[in-house]
């Protein structure tokens, strides 16, 4: 069973066994699901690909707005979906917000997918 | 890039590269995020798991229905949103229909997440 609720991001670290292993738990299948949907919008998948993609797989919120074409409060708005899922964290330096992919988030997705994919960093 | 549309559920085999490797287009982001809209719903998810993880990752709709709770058109409906989205297949046998995870279909779906997840069977 994984953590999760409105004092803080999902952390699917302890969740979920394969989806092929067993027949998953309704309260698992709510934790997974939520982390699932939040990467069901195409904005959101572009915007997590170019932050994983940037040097350091860190990016200025200044550096995402130019390249999605949309305004930076509506990028903002994904980008919390993101980090509310426990995919993206958020730091801010300055004026800006920079975001950095979840280490080992993409991992653990992945392994509730396929068993033996890579195991968390 | 990979095709999709009305006339045929998502192919995912030719898409898409892992999301760190480079920012992802706009059309692979659409495609990718249908997919992950799919396994957006607790009930989807626990249902492709039950799929999964039945013997011969195959199973009657008639079998699936009483574990999720839910009305059996209710249940097709969600499962119709599987297939649609490249996930299932769906066969008819006599008055039932069984559902199968499409082969390859979890692996692909992790490697766009994750460099290096076991490769397409």
């Amino acid at each position: 069973m994984a953590t999760s609720g409105a004092d803080g991001p999902i952390d699917l670290s302890a969740c979920c066994a394969p989806l092929a292993s067993e027949a998953m738990s309704a309260e698992d299948a709510v934790t997974l699901s939520a982390r699932f949907k939040a990467l069901g919008d195409p904005t959101r998948v572009r915007l997590l690909s170019m932050v994983a993609a940037h040097d350091g797989a860190e990016a200025c919120v200044c550096d995402l707005t130019g390249p999605v074409g949309l305004s930076q409060p509506t990028v903002s708005h994904h980008l919390k979906i993101l980090v509310d899922a426990g995919l993206l964290s958020r730091t801010k330096r300055g004026i800006w917000s920079y975001y950095a992919v979840v280490p080992g988030s993409l991992e653990d997705l992945a392994a509730t997918l396929v068993a033996g994919a890579p195991a968390r960093v």
